[in-house]
C-alpha cells in the first residue's frame, strides 16, 4: 500500500501498527455517545522530524490524520475516523528542561502529567493542572483540550501555562510560536490559538511551559448544606470576601450518596450537599476557619476543618473517587461540562435537577464551584433505547440552560464531535465563519482531524 | 465630500472632526522614530451601532481606518496614515459593570485604567495590569497592545484578564469572543487573537474582564548592589528559591544618578544597580527580610526594607520618574522592550551597556527584573544627525541581543511601525506567513491600522 510504503521510508517499522486488533485499541478516548471509526494505521513517531515526515506523507496522499494523546478526552477530540491515520504522540515522552531560575519546562507532548508534575516538584516547583485524569493523560491532550482540574479556581487552566509551541503543520512544515520569557507580545497569540484548538490546526511537538513556585501542601474542609441553594451561596459568599482558596468543589446528594455505597467513606449520608474547600496558603488553618465561617452563616449544618494532610486528603478522595462512583448506579454515565458565571450557579443546579426530574433520570452533579464550573453526570443504560435517549436529551438541555444562564457548553472538556452541533449555538454564526476561516488557513486541505470541532 | 457625508448619516455632528488643527493632534502616540500621516477626518463614537456604522462606511468608501485609544502606546501603533479614519474610541469610556461574586467588569474601550483600578477598589477588587501610562492610558489600548507593568512579575499582563470581547469588524459586523465564565473551552481562543493586535483585526468595543480579591498593600525594599551581575544574581536567587513578589524592578547606574539629579531622591549615587522588591503578602515584613537575605549574599552593600506603607512609595517613586529623568538627559529618548529569559538578564544587561559604550551613547536601564523584561532607554539629541543614527543603530542592536539571549523584540509594548521590520526576524518565514493569512481572514481588503505589525 502506497501510504504505507511511504510512511515506512520515515518511519521505523515499530512505529507503524497496521493490526486491525491493535490499531482498533487507538479508535477511540473516554467519551460516550461519540461515534468511532477504524484508522488505516496508527503512527508512533519518537521524533519531531518523524512527525513532519507523517504529516508530509498524509498531505501528498490526502490521508486525514488524527492526533492523539493518552485518550483520556472527554469529548470523542481523539476519536479515529474512518480510513484515517491515527498520529499517537504517546512516545515522543521527554521532559527536555526544567529551568527553576526561569520558572519554565521544555516537554514532548506525550510525557504523562503526573509524570512532570512530580519532576517539577523535586525542584520545588509546580505544573498546576490537575485534570482528575492526571495518572494518565498527556500533557499534548491537555494543550489540545486545553484541559482544566481542581485546581482552577485559583491556579487556571492549561492554557495559562503554555508559554511557546513547536507544532509540526499540515504540510509538514514547523512553526514555533511564542516565547521562552515571562512576557511577550511580538504578533498574534498563535501560541493561544493551538491550545484548545483539539488537534484541527497542528500537531504539537513540543511545548514551553510555565511552572509555579510550590506551595505549602493544602488543607481542606468539608462543609454539610441542608440545600443546595445554601451551598451555593456560600461559594458566593466565599468568592465576594476575596478568599481564594485552591480548591472549591461541590458534591450534590446523588454523588454523597454514590460515593458512599462505591467506597464506604461516611459521608453524610442526608445532606442535601456538600462542599470541599481547600488553602495552600501559609496560613491554612486560619483561612479555613473563616471560610467556615461563611459557610455556617450560609446555612451550613456541620463544618469538618481538616487538621492534617491525612485527613485533608481523606476528605478529597471522596471527590476523586466520584465518578467512578456515579458509573456504579448504571451501566454507562454521560458526563457533562457546562460552565456558568458563578453567581449563576444555584440557578444551573436548581435546572439541572429539574431536568433529571423531567427525564425521570439520576444525574448526579459535581461542580468546580469556584469556576462555576458543573458536572452534570447523567446515568443510564445504554442497552435501553428509550433511557439512552433521554440519557442524551437531557444532556442537550442542560447546554441549553447553561447558555442561558450567560455560560458555556465546554469549561474544560472541549468539543470533540460530542459537542459540534452546540459549537454553532455557542459562537453564533459571525465567530462561527471566523473560526472555520482560521481552519481552512492552517489546514487547507481539511485532513488534520476532521469532523472534530465544527 | 462623500466620506463625510455618509459617515454624518449615522453620526452626530460633533463626533466628525475634520479641522486639521484639531485632527493633527491625533496624529500620534508617543513613540519616537515613527512616522505619522494626517488623518482626512476623526471619529468619536460613542456607541457600538456607531462604530459598526463608521467600518461599514470606511469599507464601503475603502478608507482605512486607524483604532486609536488614549495614544499613549510606545511602538507607533495608533499612528495615523496619510488620507486615514483616525477612529478614537476615548468617547466609550463607561463602566458597565462590576460583579465581585464573578470577579468580572464588563467596560467600554475608552476606560483609563487608572479610573477602572479605583471603581474596582471600591468593591474589593483588584485589576492587575498597571502600565506605566495607568492615568492616562485606556483599556482598549491595554488591550491592543497587551501591556504590562509593575504587576507582571506576579499577575501577569493585560492578556490574563481579558475573557470575551465585543469587536466591531472590518466590515462592521459585531463579533461576540469568549466568555463572561472563569473557564471556557469552545472553540479557537479568539479573544486572545485580539489582545496585543493592535487594532489590524478588529475594533474592540466591550471587554469582559477579570478581577482579583484586593491584596493587602504592598510593602517595599530597596537594595544596593556593586553590579548589575550582582543584582541580576540577587533575582534569580529570589526567584529559584519560590518567592513570589508583587514587584521586582532593577535601575541601572544611569538611572539612579538620573532619578536624583531629577527628583533630589537621595538615592546611593554610587551604587551600580538598584533593585527594589515588594510582596503584598499577609506578612510582608518577613518575606523582604527573606528576600534581603537573598539580596545580601549576592553582594548587595546595603539593604533597605520599608517598614511603612509611606517609605514604600517613596522607594517606589524613584522607578516611576526614571523615564521622566532620563528625558532631562537629552532632548529624546527612545525605550526599547526587550524581554529574555530571567537567567539571561545579566547577559543581556552586559550587553546593552557594551552597545551604549559601542556608539558612546548614553543608555539607561530600567528593568521589570522578575520578568525578565528590560527597557533600555537610549538618550539622544533628534538635532544631531549622527547621534541619532547612532540611538537607532544601538536601539536596533538591542533587538538583535535580545532574540540572540531567547528573548523577544517586545515584552509588552507591542510591535506597531517601531519594531515592525523586526518581528519578521523573531517569528521566522512559516510564523509570518501565518500572521498574515489570519490579518486576511479578519481584514480582506487591508482596511484595518495598515502599515502597523507587518
Amino acid at each position: 500500500m502506497d501510504l504505507l510504503a511511504q510512511l515506512r521510508a520515515g518511519l521505523p517499522d515499530e512505529a507503524i501498527l497496521t493490526d486491525p486488533d491493535v490499531t482498533g485499541a487507538y479508535a477511540r478516548d473516554m467519551a460516550g455517545f461519540c461515534d468511532a471509526g477504524s484508522p488505516v494505521a496508527v503512527v508512533l513517531p519518537r521524533t519531531v522530524e518523524e512527525v513532519q515526515h507523517v504529516m508530509r506523507t498524509a498531505t501528498a496522499l490526502r490521508v486525514p490524520v488524527v492526533p492523539q494523546g493518552a485518550r483520556t478526552g472527554l469529548s470523542g477530540a481523539a476519536n479515529a475516523t474512518d480510513g484515517c491515520l491515527v498520529l499517537s504522540l504517546v512516545k515522543m515522552d521527554r521532559i527536555l528542561e526544567i529551568n527553576p531560575v526561569d520558572r519554565t519546562a521544555v516537554v514532548e507532548p506525550g510525557v504523562i502529567n503526573a509524570t512532570l508534575s512530580r519532576a517539577v516538584n523535586e525542584h520545588g516547583l509546580y505544573y498546576p493542572p490537575d485534570p482528575s485524569s492526571w495518572e494518565e493523560c498527556s500533557i499534548g491532550g491537555n494543550i489540545g483540550t486545553a484541559s482544566g482540574g481542581l485546581c482552577c479556581v485559583k491556579y487556571g487552566v492549561t492554557a495559562e501555562y503554555v508559554l511557546g509551541l513547536d507544532v509540526v503543520l499540515a504540510d509538514g512544515r514547523l512553526l514555533t510560536t511564542g516565547r521562552r520569557t515571562a512576557k511577550g507580545v511580538a504578533g498574534y497569540d498563535l501560541t493561544r490559538l493551538f491550545v484548545g484548538s483539539e488537534g484541527t490546526l497542528g500537531v504539537v511537538v513540543r511545548a514551553v511551559l510555565a511552572l509555579k513556585p510550590q506551595p505549602p501542601r493544602q488543607l481542606a474542609l468539608a462543609a454539610e448544606f441542608p440545600s443546595t441553594a445554601a451551598a451555593c451561596e456560600a461559594v458566593c459568599a466565599i468568592m465576594a470576601a476575596g478568599h481564594t482558596p485552591s480548591l472549591l468543589e461541590l458534591m450534590d446528594r446523588t454523588c454523597v450518596r454514590a460515593v458512599n455505597d462505591f467506597a464506604r467513606m461516611g459521608l453524610p449520608d442526608t445532606t442535601e450537599a456538600l462542599l470541599l474547600a481547600a488553602f495552600d496558603t501559609p496560613d491554612p488553618t486560619a483561612d479555613l476557619a473563616a471560610l467556615g465561617a461563611l459557610c455556617t452563616a450560609a446555612g451550613a449544618t456541620e463544618v469538618v476543618p481538616a487538621d492534617t494532610e491525612a485527613e485533608s486528603e481523606m476528605l478529597l478522595q471522596a471527590r476523586r473517587v466520584t465518578l467512578h462512583a456515579l458509573e456504579r448506579i448504571r451501566s454507562a454515565t454521560m458526563i457533562d461540562d457546562v460552565c456558568v458565571p458563578r453567581s449563576q450557579l444555584a440557578a444551573m443546579l436548581d435546572g439541572t435537577a429539574a431536568i433529571a426530574e423531567k427525564y425521570d433520570l439520576t444525574i448526579g452533579v459535581c461542580a468546580h464551584a469556584g469556576d462555576g464550573n458543573t458536572h452534570p453526570t447523567v446515568c443510564f443504560d445504554p442497552a435501553d433505547a428509550d433511557e439512552s435517549r433521554r440519557a442524551r436529551a437531557s444532556f442537550d438541555e442542560i447546554m441549553a440552560l447553561g447558555l442561558e444562564l450567560g455560560g458555556t457548553i465546554t469549561g474544560e472538556h472541549g468539543v470533540g464531535v460530542l459537542k459540534k452541533e452546540w459549537l454553532a449555538r455557542e459562537l453564533g454564526p459571525v465567530g462561527l465563519e471566523l473560526q472555520r476561516s482560521i481552519k481552512q488557513v492552517f489546514d487547507p486541505l481539511g485532513l488534520l482531524n476532521p469532523g472534530k470541532l465544527f
